[in-house]
């Protein structure tokens, strides 16, 4: 029987108690200053300590887990600590999709998939000087929102773009995405596409915290300051769900998105994901982000979400991933659940 | 035995898996272009295949009810879709009291019952000339707040009443009803009143996010547009608990209401219903809608609310409601919980 | 076998719910006005009813709680409506250190205790002359919220506390402490140091909603109006998790807390406790209060938190105070858990 492995942040506590739940010998690869937080908890058998997460790509990492004959579980601080070619070379069996995570990280080609998944993405400004309405604008990576900012024109981009290179918080020739902002409710929809099975399970929504944007939320008008930069560093998570007439509609974005994934980037969208974006006023979804395997939003949903009952027994996440693993070992189709 | 029966949409999943839970036949009456959704989930026995909701007050569906011996449990979409007439005369049981629904869909007949009840009610402006502080306007219908407005003038009402006309959001002739704006907390309170035991359960409370409203509290005040019309349309719920010196308020207006609507609706409030509202500073609830009957913002405990652990097994509304017919069939009282 | 008291009030639900799935009886000291909304709930045994909370102190209330052999386990309320040291003098055994709960209500006590546990708290201004920045002014004790107020400069200072005065919501001689404001996601880390295996558990987080500044994200800066004074009154608590790896802070913020009291205030920080702030746009936790006792917060996880999972079986905080005096009854160490 192979173990879980995963790396010590993000979603591990959920990644690795779902999978000893599911019956699996669990492993941390853990930086040796957070060995302190994950030593508190039972549900983690072995740890392969690290100085920094680049050390996975060395071939020790990889030999360990290999000797564990470890299923490495990919997270948001994989896909922000290596790059897509790294995680592609690791040697060890990666759960999902390990191909499609490098669709994730370029903002290109995550457009790109988002398209031709048939989702309404909010138009890009090709350049600064083409801002002519309130606009977001992002860094390329997975930042976790650290350095985003909004602008209603070339003037405000250029004013607070030099006062983040000043700060410190991205670098002086770093190009940013610049998106045009919808106004809204925020959702993030979290999914998993079973290979098993051949079906889709919508698994629920969360709504992100981010700071220090979500505190001008309770600052009067009068005391706000023009020419602030409010940061989107996300924070946490909260559960929500949804109204259930948009749940179709909901469907159908990640059906297009497992048949856009299945086509771009074989073997497809094995696993879970998440579409990230805002309702509108009018109830219509605009996507402006994907994540090709859990999200930390999950995290809300350690004893099931509230779709998860529909599907029979709630479970987190973390645990449905072991489950698909177990049901895949048993049915000696492993190769099918992993790249 | 009977089935439990229900529309496709609002809270049909956590109704029917709750009656599925109870041992109950369940019974789905579908749109056409709805039955793919539905067609995902196990526990749906039956569905009644229609091409639109307005079929239901043909006699095929209301056949195809008794040939299940359905109970039907009502919902948002029902009170949307049909005129309180329609809703009486559908000639299958109806869980809980159709009688009440009419007095939930009239403005004025809402009002009255609300007052009854005791409930502290936000003034109302008879005609948009009386606005003299920030006031909110809302249309007749459970429309999900679609073209609700606020304004704080006569001008303003006109302005944003023309500019949602001429959107086609609202038409020219439709009468709207003006209501003194209280800002504070919105909390949405969820109760359950049985028939059988002739006791009163405050089972939860939601908060409803609402486009593009919701989406305010993100935008700088410096970004904000004056004259723009933000929505409240309905989007989505997440849970939340009250200071639990309120709850002895929050049963006091239950129970109110549950003795106005016996007086003015009989049979009563049989089952489940809403009292929404906004704590103010001071924490003085005031009420501005009920709805008599489930609310979707139950969906968000599909494993239970916080409140429901109190009453014994924790259960979602849907099972809740199940268990009700369950024990009245069993004490041959099918007629005290339907009518 | 000892009971389990609480006062009538904050999260007595929870607590003896709690106390009473550990199979304790329970007793609820209960003020005559609340004693219908306490006597709907099953599971409270015995009640011992009081004009007001006051009567705490007179001798009845504690022999009739020491002819239970109760423990009493405190919470808000009782930290409110009691002096410290009528709290110390109570007669009967308190859950947790009662010595601690000093260092909660006085301003003094309690900023040491903070800065002694290497939180960072954000500066306070000496005098309303001092204020060059966005502050908030709060009250002494806990007064959920109620009278605080944001001020950036001293002239509005003055504006905004004679208008409370006048309101009668503070008094004129009334003491004021005026803290650097700083904006941001506001969480309030619920913990639970057990005496017994020298362990602390992070046991989750809750945002709370606070009328009527929460109101103000929903209304148009245009329609807000200059100079009017925002309150902050809980009314209520939603839940959230935290970013994954924000944990080590919270982990060492929490273990820094327990060293402290145990240092300040023998014998220590046993059981729940809170430490209450904002993470700012950079994740760096701003502390400005704790609760040395259960929170409300702590409602919202009636059936167990997110992280509670972590730990081994779900459970709500009024749960896992029981079980703490439990396995302390069970090893004969009921004195290492109480006071």
């Amino acid at each position: 029987m192979v173990s879980v492995a995963t790396l010590g942040s993000h979603c591990a506590l959920q990644v690795l108690k779902g999978a000893k739940d599911e019956g699996f010998e669990t492993v941390l690869i853990c930086e040796k200053k957070r060995a302190g937080l994950y030593a508190r908890f039972g549900f983690i058998d072995r740890t392969i300590p690290v100085d920094s997460f680049s050390e996975i790509t060395g071939g020790a990492c990889a030999e360990a887990l290999r000797g564990h004959d470890s299923v490495l579980v990919p997270h948001g601080t994989l896909v922000s600590q290596l790059s897509s070619g790294a995680i592609e070379d690791l040697g060890v069996p990666v759960f999902g999709n390990k191909f499609i995570l490098r669709w994730e990280s370029d903002r290109a080609m995550k457009e790109k998939m988002m398209r031709e998944s048939g989702l309404d993405v909010p138009a890009q400004a090709p350049d600064p000087g083409s801002i002519s309405k309130l606009s977001i604008v992002k860094r390329q990576g997975a930042a976790g929102g650290r350095g985003y900012f909004m602008a209603s024109s070339e003037k405000e981009y250029r004013q607070k773009r030099a006062s983040l290179v000043e700060a410190g918080t991205i670098s002086e020739s770093e190009p940013l995405y610049i998106q045009e902002y919808v106004g809204g409710v925020l959702a993030y929809l979290q999914y998993f596409y079973s290979p098993l099975s051949g079906s889709l399970e919508f698994y629920g929504a969360d709504r992100r915290h981010e700071s220090d944007i979500e505190g001008l939320a309770r600052i009067p008008a009068e005391h706000q300051m023009p020419g602030q930069v409010p940061s989107f560093n996300v924070v946490g998570n909260s559960p929500m769900v949804l109204r259930e007439s948009l749940l179709g509609r909901v469907y159908e974005m990640g059906e297009g998105f497992v048949e856009a994934a299945a086509r771009l980037a074989p073997p497809g969208m094995n696993g879970p994901f998440c579409i990230e974006g805002v309702y509108d006023a009018s109830g219509k979804f605009w996507a402006f982000e994907f994540s090709a395997r859990i999200v930390a939003g999950t995290n809300v949903y350690t004893q099931g979400s509230p779709y998860s009952v529909f599907y029979g027994e709630p479970m987190s996440m973390g645990r449905r991933i072991a489950r698909e693993l177990r049901e895949a070992e048993k049915a000696g189709r492993l190769g099918d659940v992993t790249t």
